[in-house]
């Protein structure tokens, strides 16, 4: 996937500031052999797992703590030049790319867990901890920490976009379990925002604001999350439908019904198909919908059964279950896979993928109008979706070299966005406006709130060196 | 209470900025009857339920639309005139003090419910909607905002200040509840921030920038909110311990393993007695958890037998149950009422409240040293705490004409806050910065993250005409 093709988006040009031996020498003298020059090395960090290309960053610092993070920053300051965090390069925006130059902090040495208060429901992180591994090294705490992009990402990566998966309809998203921070800012300071107090009114809401502002306000180098207990119980369900529109209707009316669904993922007879071959499952290939319950015994079994319900008044078969943690494990990994699933369908293809989000009600006509138009088109798609939260994924499986299909993709997405907004919602649910969703934002939002975000940028990095030219143009 | 009296806190002299008449006549001229120079009406919104007193706003503007808010603030910006949102004015911090002069723009007549979407859990609401008519507004639904600090506040001033309340356990606070804002910027521009997309990666996270910024970034015009179906059943239940420690543990107990409960409250003895004889109750007089539980009729009855086996563990009384609406009606006003009860039971007294909240693990350590002091010094106080999320409140209630007795609160405050953060906790879980913790909020955050405040608040407002003086200095 990763040589540059025919397709590849290449970033309109912009400056590309210069790196000054200097500095390079300044970086090698401050960290030895943390510190990378090789091409191979260089590429690797200027790309993620979006289609875009732009020439690599002239260096990459592997930073193993917050010190150096600052040392890297302040280092890079004076010259002008962009820094670029990296935590696993999961991106599918662009968000890593060196669009005008500069170094790359990678920040995956940093991936210690350095506070577990079980008691408390909260822990404490390098930015570099993958939430996998979080998992893992708090499994024996009988806590958990619902938030699952699709990739095994960093937590620093997903606090920097704002990520969220399959358990936000219940959970919440990185915007609700992200309870404090420590940030480099532009100047190489180091700040803390929030505490581990579950609730505050001190101030303004610097956590909030450094999630999801993609690397661009400061770099982050620790996360305090809020962890939660495992469920007492857990089953896990597929229901099968006889059109894409009836899994949705049954959604729309469980979250309606505020039944605390933990997850409801869509899957559409195309993927079902691309995840059958891949993780050689054999669910039956029909629109279906992949679901979570979470609670004592009795409310999972009640949960299940007002779902049940509801769902056979669309037309939805009989639930089949997943009870054992092995069964639910490889039916989640399945659903995390079907990326790799559905690039493998096509192969060579790349996948250019959608995010919108809309309120529930809008889900049923912003996906189906979609689903038809993507039809229409001939080109292979896969879709999935976080459909309790009114959020779902068309990934449009390109050929390279036929430049006419991403005029055809580019134009669905942007017919998708366009109704996703007239129905009051966004152009990215999760994965971030990086490179790719710019204009789409100024019409989501408007030009007064964007220029707001400019003023705060402006008067945060005056010299425009943290992750420069994602979110929006200055 | 709104005397000024000897005990009345003086706001520390700043510049009280010079109100040209020029302005006064371009403000009559473009809100006539809508603008009041009238000295009771100004004296009305120079005021709130906190014990600072400072020199009365030149002018107070009844602002009945969007457009309103954004006249005034653009007649006030070019002489660098402070504007100072109010709601209903109940801010317990000075919020509503106009400490460097300026104008009151009341919008207690924008008091609409401009869109209720059922459908989506969301509703859209002018910012003078109080808490109790919007719930009044959207009884049909079947829905309900669970926000609930104990003034009817107005969702404007609630989404200023990021307050909370008791159902916050449960259902968070106005950070987690605001999905969307319109907002006057200092330029006297209107820009939207958010959707109705539950979730979203749409760039800067101006929502939350502005939930808790205290009108010092903006005005807000219009507040989309998150609602939440009325539960199946509702099961509310008093249960008094043998001492406030007993009840602190088994709160803290029932958080860790996960109970959803909806609302567990704290009410010391001192408190009990004071609202006994305020709301005519006959509550046992012993430190108490109110508590309520939502869910299925099986769901509600699994969480009280959990949480009433860990009381009885730590000597809690058997339940007492409220189970019509009426009786848990009364009960919830009787708590909402603490404030008055204890204000009442110290005739021409004043408080003053505090607003620590700490992790939940450290709030026992927290609230029983600060009991034994407040015991100790003799002074008369009430105690309420939400305890489910580590945050409780003193109201020291003083005789206005002793000095020593302010100077002896104060001093319980200094030690509860630095205990509070010590713990890792924060200064205000609930009421905000205002006037009266500015010194708090830098112990508590450091300095380099106020600066940080400090520069969002110079380059959104350049001439702090934004509610200037509150949250910290500039």
């Amino acid at each position: 996937m990763n040589a540059p093709t025919a397709l590849t988006h290449l970033v309109p040009e912009v400056h590309q500031r210069a790196v000054p031996q200097a500095l390079l020498d300044a970086l090698k003298a401050r960290f030895g052999a943390q510190c990378s020059t090789a091409l191979a090395v260089r590429e690797q960090h200027g790309r993620d797992e979006s289609s875009f290309e732009a020439p690599p960053p002239a260096a990459v610092v592997f930073a193993q703590s917050t010190q150096d993070v600052a040392d890297a920053v302040k280092l890079a300051g004076p010259y002008s030049v962009p820094v670029i965090p990296f935590g696993v390069g999961s991106s599918l925006e662009g968000h890593l790319l060196a669009v005008q130059g500069g170094i790359s902090i990678d920040v995956s040495r940093m991936n210690k867990v350095l506070a577990i208060h079980a008691e408390d429901l909260t822990v404490t992180v390098q930015p570099g901890v993958t939430r996998k591994q979080l998992n893992e090294e708090i499994k024996s705490t009988g806590l958990f920490f619902p938030i699952d992009p699709g990739a095994d990402a960093s937590i620093g990566g997903m606090a920097a976009t704002r990520a969220s998966g399959t358990n936000a309809v219940r959970y919440g998203t990185m915007r609700e379990n992200v309870l404090a921070l420590e940030v480099v800012t532009a100047s190489g300071e180091v700040i803390r925002t929030g505490t581990r107090a579950k609730k505050s009114s001190a101030g303004y809401d610097l956590t909030r604001l450094m999630v999801g502002s993609e690397g661009t306000l400061g770099v982050i180098t620790e996360v305090t999350l809020r962890l939660y207990p495992l469920p007492e119980a857990v089953s896990a369900a597929i229901c099968s439908f006889p059109s894409i529109e009836a899994a949705v209707r049954t959604t729309i009316q469980v979250i309606q019904l505020g039944v605390p669904i933990a997850r409801v993922e869509l899957i559409d007879v195309n993927t079902v198909r691309m995840v059958n071959a891949y993780a050689k499952l054999g669910l039956r290939e029909e629109p279906l919908l992949l679901m979570e319950f979470h609670g004592s015994p009795a409310g999972v079994k009640e949960q299940a059964e007002t779902v049940q319900d509801i769902a056979s008044e669309f037309g939805g078969n009989a639930f089949e279950w997943a009870t054992t943690p092995e069964e639910r494990t490889r039916l989640w990994t399945a659903r995390h896979n079907a990326y790799f699933a559905a690039i493998q369908s096509r192969p060579g293809c790349r996948a250019i993928s959608t995010d919108t989000c809309v309120p529930i009600s809008r889900l049923a006509d912003c996906l189906l109008d979609s689903v038809a138009e993507a039809d229409a088109s001939g080109i292979p798609y896969f879709l999935v979706g976080h459909v309790g939260d009114g959020n779902f994924h068309f990934g449009y499986l390109l050929d390279p070299n036929d430049p006419k299909e991403r005029e055809v993709a580019e134009a669905l997405n942007h017919k998708l966005v366009s109704r996703a907004l007239a129905l009051e919602g966004t152009c990215t649910g999760e994965h971030g406006v990086g490179l790719h969703k710019m204009d789409f934002l100024v019409t989501e939002t408007g030009a007064g709130a964007v220029d707001l975000m400019r003023t705060i940028k402006r008067a945060l990095d005056p010299q425009n060196i943290m992750n420069p030219g994602k979110i929006f143009s200055l």
